[in-house]
């Protein structure tokens, strides 16, 4: 790949022929931490436009190696597992909802003198496809920054989601919806949660993605017949009776439950 | 939609220019019949040339809409519902792997009148993202039939489906690893099976999609378990008590459980 700052990569650096004319990326990061799940979103500089962190597809890229640059670009963010999780291709997806939508992205664009008059704005509001990834982290070791693009990136609880950008909150509500369907059949946690946890740590995760309440005891015997989970001792000290045991993850085992499923084949 | 013919609106009816110009969908067609997996399958004229029924996207239409057209055109299938599962983005995915896929491509369209000269032919071979569609339907009530392109539209077992066009076999595959995961999460057979069906009848159709052999008395124990299923009275016939049971599916709750989900929450 070329050695070109964040600007550059973005569009300039390349002319607008380099690119697929029809398809971006939008990434969905959703990131986990003091038991709640935020949303990566970056805000735009001149005025109230939040989006998710998407962008052009070069003709000499995969979609998979186009997410990792974008991503990269426009939120400083590396080694995040991507997964594909939908193409959007309603023919009016990316077309502005509020004139402050073209206006903002129009003086951007000019001011980053990424535009050439109007042909270019034009090749920015004409029908694109969309193709989601999406990922899950830990919110505490991810650290993103904003791209020349945007004054900020940040992480927005599900509840303070602002409106975004064309589509994009339908985008997200998608990804939840694949990662919901997803804990049907895969653990999760490993790489979410401090290196030993209670069970009640990895309950309110699992109520965190599923937004609902779970029964305690179920919820615990149904996790230890994963097989998945070690328990330790407890510390002994004064308190020691009441205080809760201490789980971690059994690598090797997660590791083949992800490969065999949870599902319903599960027993 | 304008009412043309199936030749005319799988090109000719419009001008290369009324497509998006790197976007296809290709469908994955699976049927299920006499205990086993099929996947629908075209066979191009000149020569042995097969591919699955896939085309080019109307820019004035969004992807289920071009899935269910080009579904029609080049096969004839209607009502079928087509699920997106996967976008295929390699820059390298629809160049010709044998000197005969492009001089098959060549001919037809040469004889279709669709190509003029070099030009049409570079449209044709240049990269192409494809979207596919994947659904699981009742062989036995579908019936395919081959569009002006082709002179074979066929079911061909898992087994013996030969080197497809581009990466078309990668597609299937990717289809069938979907539809697997699936049944970690959703009940299947309401279309599949006849109205009434013994118990193995429906782990036959689980043991066709897994791939695998269920243990018998573990899938049945399972499968009531679902809480979807009708138990009938045997037959009182000279052999009734050899006679296995017949079930049927119970509407509302199969719907509901649909909605639901079989997964890791199922209890």
């Amino acid at each position: 790949m070329k050695e070109v700052d964040s600007k550059k990569m973005w569009l300039e650096g390349y002319a607008v022929s380099e690119f697929l004319p029809h398809n971006t990326i939008d990434c969905v990061i959703l990131g986990y931490g003091n038991h709640s799940l935020k949303v990566l979103v970056l805000k735009w500089k001149r005025g109230e436009l939040w989006s998710l962190p998407g962008g052009y597809v070069l003709r000499s890229e995969s979609f998979d190696q186009a997410a990792t640059r974008i991503l990269k670009q426009r939120t400083g963010l590396s080694s995040i597992f991507l997964k594909q999780f939908y193409t959007f291709s309603d023919p009016g997806r990316n077309r502005p909802k509020y004139s402050h939508e073209t206006e903002i992205i129009k003086q951007i664009l000019q001011n980053a003198d990424l535009v050439n008059g109007d042909r270019d704005m034009d090749w920015f509001t004409k029908r694109f496809i969309t193709t989601g990834y999406f990922a899950l982290v830990n919110m505490q070791k991810t650290t993103p920054s904003p791209d020349f693009l945007s004054d900020r990136c940040e992480w927005k609880s599900l509840q303070e989601v602002p409106d975004l950008l064309a589509d994009h909150n339908q985008l997200l509500q998608k990804a939840l919806e694949t990662l919901k369907i997803q804990l049907n059949y895969l653990p999760v946690g490993i790489s979410l949660l401090p290196k030993r946890f209670t069970m009640k740590d990895l309950r309110l995760l699992y109520e965190a993605i599923l937004k609902t309440n779970l029964e305690r005891s179920n919820f615990q015997r149904k996790m230890l017949k994963l097989g998945i989970l070690v328990r330790h001792e407890k510390q002994m000290t004064g308190a020691a009776n009441k205080a809760p045991y201490l789980y971690s993850f059994d690598r090797e085992k997660y590791a083949a439950l992800i490969k065999k499923g949870t599902g319903f084949y599960f027993d």
